[in-house]
């Protein structure tokens, strides 16, 4: 199955607008969908990008004049109707979904913004599976998940499945899941929806199950209407963004509790390079297959170290200061994942933690001052037990 | 910690109006609550119950006939208002969470009925949750789950959670659930959410992975007016239930492909003695557990011959035709479930299929017409490929 034409949801986003310049660059036709939420939410939690974005008619049009394949479309994956009308119009070859609203603090704000959270993400993902049953059945959806679908079990963690025994008899299952906040729970209940959809129509999918991403830059943002978003807030930024933000304007790091929280961290570039392989290389008819997809894995307190380490090299003295954990999180544990998927495919990491940082510090020095505006918005106000 | 007041969502349902006056009979405070909308839903697919059942607020009114100490409330649970109303007015000792779209076939009816089933089921419960947090933190929930979360698979099931080995080292997770209907997920994604609560708030949860229910009567169906709802239609009805209204009516009986499909059943009388004992022994602070909740396990062609051997009985020659099954699942798979818990809280069954069956289906014969009258929507419409 040759893939042309490859449909992005969230195009606006972090990794929609990167992902969509990488795929025209590669000679795909590139659909983007949008309802620019993301840019309300931010604003509603009183922050913004460092980086400055353009107004999104600015980047597209700025889009198109290097890519002529370049479609933008304005719409709410929330409403039924439009989403069937675009896949019956544009039968996408492929899907990247990264169309949800992405943060956990966001959705552990309060009641209503996790029920806001739950239903976009659910309604949005059920709307194109339903859409693409009727209009798109061979196109294949590349779900954006993330690795804290697994949370931190004490065994290994597999991709997807496992092999399990179990009082002398033995099944492939789908691994336990433990999600430590609504928003990763949507992303776990999308998994399981997407994984029936599968099964009972034959649908095809690879949900990402995607580590922390890093980073600003990409070989395709030749021009400043191009750059992608970098939040730094509690709310919308990383920790890994945090700490960058942090050092920039000479405030501690504040790696949550004692730090020990491990996960998987995967640079900008190799992101882009994962999601390009997958929507190139599409599963069988009815197969849900789960790729984790990250590089090198870090402690939050090593990410901490890093970030002094390389914000040295550019004259900037950091101090580390571990700060009440506002999560209910293990902040000491076992964490070893699986990632043969895609190496599998071709997957070559290019750019270590520090390559990346020595690019995202001296790029967001430029930004001093928008960071600094947003100073009172990094500290944690959200608490999972409040 | 003394169970005196418990809230039931779903009242006006198959099992909740008679927890209602089983909780009652045993000198509870019950407040119920109800958007009455499962009427409204089955009225939407050409049906009605067998039983007929009295006006919501004659039944209601006779409850109080009884039992003083039960009040009624006409509420939504999507309205996050007013279930923390409730909940702050009165601070119940156990809920008994019943209130959710509970209609495999219904979710599978189209896009809107699925969305319908996910944002009722997830939103309700979330709003429950989140208001128990804020007004009644030492609350029980007691939510009904249902023994299809786990799906078929080939070793045996425990109750929630499983020691694994894995690669050399041990954990204790989430046993993996493998729902097999948009509504089945919504059950999966309520445990998560539910389990994640009690994790992050310290709220305490029982959930109960119930088999099949059947039956009509209970002892405190004194009088008419507190009939419960008896469902035979391809929608609403279990396949047990099809069976008996089938028989009666002089209808072969009807197993989906080859009726290998196992399940656990429980007599309605035994699920109330469950729910019981469950809400009056409630959970530590914190604390998620999982109970399966069944009696026997048959497959759907053994439910059929039980039901040709009992109507047999009452002069009813009723044959067995297996048809085309319009859902995908396995006809043909090990099953073989623990049950440990509820014996461990003192659970009796009390009630054999054949026991039930001896008074269901004469009391089903008093309403032969009803059930004529709805002949045309027994046999399936829906399906899950389409």
């Amino acid at each position: 199955m040759v893939i042309v034409k490859v449909m992005i949801m969230g195009v606006d986003g972090y990794l929609g607008l990167p992902l969509a310049m990488k795929l025209l660059s590669r000679g795909h036709e590139v659909v983007g969908i949008d309802n620019l939420s993301r840019r309300r939410r931010v604003r509603e939690v009183g922050s913004w990008s460092a980086t400055p974005i353009a107004d999104p008619f600015v980047r597209f049009d700025a889009i198109q004049e290097f890519y002529s394949d370049f479609t933008f479309r304005f719409m709410d994956l929330r409403n039924t109707t439009e989403v069937e009308y675009v896949m019956y119009k544009h039968k996408p070859d492929a899907i990247v979904h990264l169309g949800e609203i992405p943060s956990a603090p966001y959705s552990m704000i309060d009641l209503e913004h996790c029920n806001e959270t739950m239903t976009n993400n659910i309604v949005g993902t059920n709307n194109i599976l339903f859409a693409m049953h009727k209009h798109a059945p061979e196109c294949h959806m590349v779900k954006l998940g993330t690795m804290g679908e697994y949370g931190t079990p004490d065994i290994d963690i597999p991709e997807g499945y496992f092999d399990v025994e179990y009082r002398g008899r033995k099944d492939r299952l789908p691994f336990p899941r433990q999600p430590g906040s609504w928003y990763h729970l949507t992303k776990v209940h999308g998994s399981f929806n997407i994984m029936f959809a599968c099964k009972i129509w034959g649908l095809r999918s690879t949900d990402i199950m995607q580590g922390v991403v890093h980073g600003i830059v990409t070989d395709e943002m030749v021009d400043d209407r191009l750059l992608t978003r970098f939040d730094f807030d509690e709310i919308w930024g990383t920790a890994l963004n945090r700490f960058c933000a942090q050092a920039v304007i000479g405030h501690e790091l504040t790696p949550y509790g004692k730090g020990g929280q491990t996960r998987g961290y995967l640079a900008l570039r190799d992101s882009m390079q994962c999601l390009t392989l997958v929507a190139e290389n599409p599963p069988d008819e009815g197969e849900y297959r789960v790729f984790n997809q990250f590089d090198e894995c870090y402690s939050v307190n090593e990410l901490a170290e890093h970030v002094v380490k390389v914000s040295g090299e550019f004259g900037i003295e950091a101090k580390v200061w571990n700060i009440e954990n506002p999560r209910v999180e293990a902040e000491e544990h076992y964490y070893n994942p699986d990632m043969k998927h895609l190496p599998g495919l071709g997957f070559k990491p290019t750019y270590s933690l520090d390559d990346e940082l020595r690019i995202t510090i001296p790029k967001l020095m430029e930004y001093r001052e928008r960071i600094e505006a947003k100073r009172e918005r990094i500290m944690p106000t959200v608490y999972w037990t409040k």
